[in-house]
């Protein structure tokens, strides 16, 4: 199958090499010129557990893609997914399928604008990868991914893209409420990613705070009340924090400072707080709602962007 | 007249030094042993805009303390207040008057324990003092203090303590209303200070974020809640923020770095966010009203305490 990549860093890079080992066309797309001119000039720079490969997949900058695929697999950063579609629109067809698997909220009405209802197809992956620098990834570890359609006319397509994907070693699974999923995954990073970066520090040492765990159910039960009143997802405070908790330990995730942490405070980028916390404050002044943990920590957050950002 | 300063840091130093000057007979009290040792051996170091000077002035551990004031002025952090008084309770007589000028909220119920409640007199302070090292302090700049009788019976007392302290060029007033002083100065620490600890910036680089604005309103509207509801207090949101917002300028407070921020992220001690944003979500639950904001900058003031201090 024709299949773009399109946002290329460290997750869509995985994606992309593991499928077109599979046997499927592949492109690359990215807005990071560095980044796609080396791909182009030396291959994709692959680092596993078994040692480093050069893989040849063509890149593109988002302007410059001419190849019509039949798949499109989103994987930017939360701000990035509007630029990215309106640039790849001229590549996108009558029947192209649109995989978004973005961390964050509120990524459908966006991809609406774009893509007819039952070609987006929504997914969240517990794969990793690590950005190595321009060119170069590092994908170790295992993982899986569940996609499901948001359209009921989609569900025959979805199964087929959780074939396709599985063949490729994606480990992927048909989901029955990825919307649920979604809002799950939500919380880690409106917990984990926010707190980890107001009080600076790993996910290990935020686990050992006396504040942890009345922080986490908090700000969960708030995400909670959103859910229920936008998508009429119920999210259960407890079996939500006692998952993040399980995160914790040094052999899952307690050695790792967060994405939004390696943004914000390592490299000065802007974050995905709006497709967080920020959402559900937003979504919550909109309806009436009181949201004020994660209207505060929006806020904290935005402020140390505007202190650190360039 | 013969005053004790219990709490001899940077300012108590500054009202012993400049008591003692006037011609009264000044102790000095404070629980930290290698700065006793220092003024006794050597003199207090005061550093002026026109030069050093000693001082010699008598200094103890609370617990060494023999003679018997008249006066007790109170300048320990909030968090030492009840271990100073348990520790001095042996000179307290029925007529020692103790003047109680630390910053932060909640501190009355407190002396009321040790001594009665006509001996009791509450002020605030403007003037500022740095502890350069045990035994040597920096005495620049201006200020003025005022003082109020928390007991009806205590007014002449009240302008008796001001006149000795204006007597030493402490340019004190008498005030209709040392309450709403304290709220309106804890409004100032429980906005910069806290704000400035959590993001890790000055006065100044905190004044220029877009975020500034409605953060300080917010906090101050949840202190005026509590003010009114406890000490029936009335704080106008407007005044009181561009009070604060008048200190960003580099000419004022701009260039400082709040004492929690000193206390905390650069000496890695505890805060006084209990006696400031912490007071005012504690006494809100026992009246079941809300200050999340307020609950949730406690919560992270103490998680940064949690990694920060040994």
């Amino acid at each position: 199958m024709k299949i773009a990549i399109a946002g290329a860093g460290a997750m869509g890079s995985r994606f992309g090499v593991m499928l077109s080992r599979a046997g499927n066309q592949v492109i690359l797309i990215d807005q990071w010129a560095a980044h796609v001119q080396a791909i182009n000039e030396k291959g994709l720079t692959v680092d596993t557990e078994t040692g480093s490969s050069q893989v040849k997949l063509p890149a593109y900058l988002p302007a410059d893609v001419q190849e019509k695929p039949e798949l499109v697999i989103l994987f930017t950063k939360s701000m990035g997914l509007a630029n990215m579609l309106a640039a790849i629109e001229p590549i996108l067809g009558e029947t192209t399928k649109i995989v978004c698997l973005l961390n964050g909220l509120g990524h459908v009405p966006t991809l609406e604008k774009y893509v007819r209802k039952e070609n987006i197809f929504m997914g969240v992956t517990l794969w990793t990868a690590g950005l190595v620098g321009p060119g170069h990834v590092k994908l170790v570890g295992n993982g899986r991914v569940e996609v499901q359609n948001i359209d009921p006319a989609g569900e025959t397509a979805a199964k087929e893209i959780c074939d396709l994907f599985s063949q490729a070693g994606l480990n992927a699974v048909y989901s029955e409420n990825v919307i649920f999923s979604i809002w799950r995954k939500a919380c880690v990073n409106g917990t984990l990613n926010t707190l980890c970066t107001l009080l600076d520090c790993n996910i290990g040492e935020f686990g050992q705070l006396p504040q942890a765990a009345s922080l986490l159910r908090q700000i969960i039960a708030e995400f909670a009340l959103v859910a229920k009143a936008t998508d009429q997802v119920t999210l259960t405070i407890e079996p939500v924090a006692q998952q993040i908790e399980a995160l914790y330990d040094p052999k899952q995730a307690g050695l790792h400072y967060p994405s939004m942490y390696q943004d914000l405070i390592l490299h000065h980028r802007l974050t995905e707080i709006d497709y967080l916390n920020g959402y559900v404050a937003k979504k919550a002044a909109e309806l009436n709602l009181a949201t004020p943990i994660c209207q505060l920590l929006t806020e904290l957050i935005h402020a140390k962007e505007a202190l650190l950002v360039k």
